[in-house]
């Protein structure tokens, strides 16, 4: 991958509001793989900077995406103990290091979908807000244990749509509602379960504007919210206060009027009171407040 | 106002998901009064009846929207009491009745603005869901204030648009975000300013979908939360629980796959304990309990 091809892919990775946080890291991790194996490099040691200089751009592209920060900090960690190595070999061993960080994100996502599925139970309705990959993952284990699906539309970008070719090719019974709805649905739900951008230290969790409403209507019905949130997915201390991405407000199509602005902030926070159970790749933190004691 | 004329206005009543309750109730008090003017009718009986039946078939297209309801029962107690009257003089009579129930609605509505307009007070920033004609009215009183207005999209019929070309005329700065961001700007707003419907007898709010999230937001970030509410949109005990319409989910746009239905329920109830104030066109009652026990 060369220097315009990298800088297409930034500009990429910078827009893309559609795809979930634990896919946007393998995407990244993908572009690592392909950078060790093609990158200029003339020496083990101008492919180390290489690389580590990409892995930095990359997760300044979106800090706020936890998974991907992470994903990259572990792999330009583990990339910079292979300078004593011959130029192919490093190579090759840095392109390894980052696909074996995307099998265990892949992994991970499988675990979590799997101790969801457990959480959820059989003949269940489960309401899910914008697009995770880990709970399309969870709603593919039970599709034949008679789950039936609520999927709200998750304007602007309707990422709710992305569900539902999957939902039906399952056959799972799934209604598409507006936001607005998701109080007069939650009822009918079993159970919320949503993704996670990201998390907060203090279990706050980051996620696609629309969520802390849900949490609200959840909360206040009566019935479990449950968030699927790999480890990587926490934010260090470290990486303060989250911003939270403004993705333009033209999206909205609102007719141009002077005094007249759309807005369009991507993410929300969820407060740890909210949620009944964050799903780890372990499982679920036996309390509410155990996620972050650990 | 022919039968078939009629019919076609009773068919445009039922599917009718843009106007307020306020002002559908107007459209039925002038057909109502065209129905006096012109209706068929050979002698004062047969045109009582002939009355008696078009308020009765209105009302019974939208048995939720209580001001309708409300106003046309009124209405057609009155027009009974002019059996006695020559045919012509109970033409003119019964349709002034009708125009006089408009004016009395207006008044409703310019009271409560008022009223509103002083509970919202100068330099304030107001947020909005769905397209109330009086909330509207609150931000025309206030538009040399220094207001700024914060509107959601209200899907799916974007009734949100509906303000905008007002607002923007009115040189009111305005912010329009989707629902999903209700919980994100709602800390921006120094109050949540909205409609309503109906009103049940123990001040529960029915209101376009998503007010009840938009009001747990607001409870939750501790921004007071108005509802206005001229006497007519009362409910009586006797009307029984509300049918919450559906207004068909084909404007979701989903695309048609097997198993997939929208689903596009059109109002959502908003429980007493999260409104801060009721506001009438005798004002806010003095307590929050105040409002059902009067």
């Amino acid at each position: 991958m060369d220097k315009n091809d990298f800088r297409d892919f930034l500009k990429q990775l910078t827009e893309d509001r559609v795809h979930g946080a634990s896919e946007l890291s393998r995407q990244c991790l993908q572009i690592a793989a392909d950078s060790a194996l093609h990158g200029p490099a003339r020496d083990p040691a101008s492919l180390l900077s290489l690389l580590e200089e990409r892995g930095l751009q990359m997760a300044a592209q979106r800090p706020s995406v936890a998974p991907l920060v992470n994903l990259l900090a572990r792999w330009r960690l583990q990339v910079s103990e292979l300078k004593d190595m011959a130029l192919d070999d490093a190579r090759w061993q840095a392109a390894q290091l980052a696909i074996d960080l995307m099998q265990l994100s892949r992994n991970a996502v499988r675990d979590v979908a799997a101790h969801a599925r457990e959480l959820v139970g059989e003949q269940k309705t489960v309401l899910t807000h914008s697009a995770s990959s880990t709970v399309l993952e969870v709603f593919h284990q039970l599709k034949e244990s008679g789950v039936r699906a609520i999927v709200t539309e998750s304007r602007p970008l309707q990422l709710g749509h992305r569900m539902l070719a999957k939902l039906s090719e399952w056959a799972i019974p799934t209604t598409l509602i507006t936001e607005a709805q998701m109080g007069l649905f939650v009822r009918q739900a079993d159970c919320v379960l949503v993704g996670a951008d990201s998390l907060m230290p203090d279990g706050t969790v980051i996620n696609n504007a629309g969520t802390y409403l849900l949490a609200l209507a959840a909360h206040d019905q009566g019935v479990p919210f449950y968030v699927c949130c790999e480890s990587f997915k926490r934010r260090g201390p470290d990486m303060g206060q989250p911003v939270l991405d403004e993705g333009g407000g033209a999206i909205l199509g609102a007719p141009d009027l002077p005094h007249v602005t759309a807005a369009n902030v991507c993410f929300d926070l969820t407060p740890a009171w909210l949620v009944t159970a964050w799903i780890t790749e372990q499982g679920t933190p036996p309390g509410r407040h155990e996620l972050h004691l650990d």
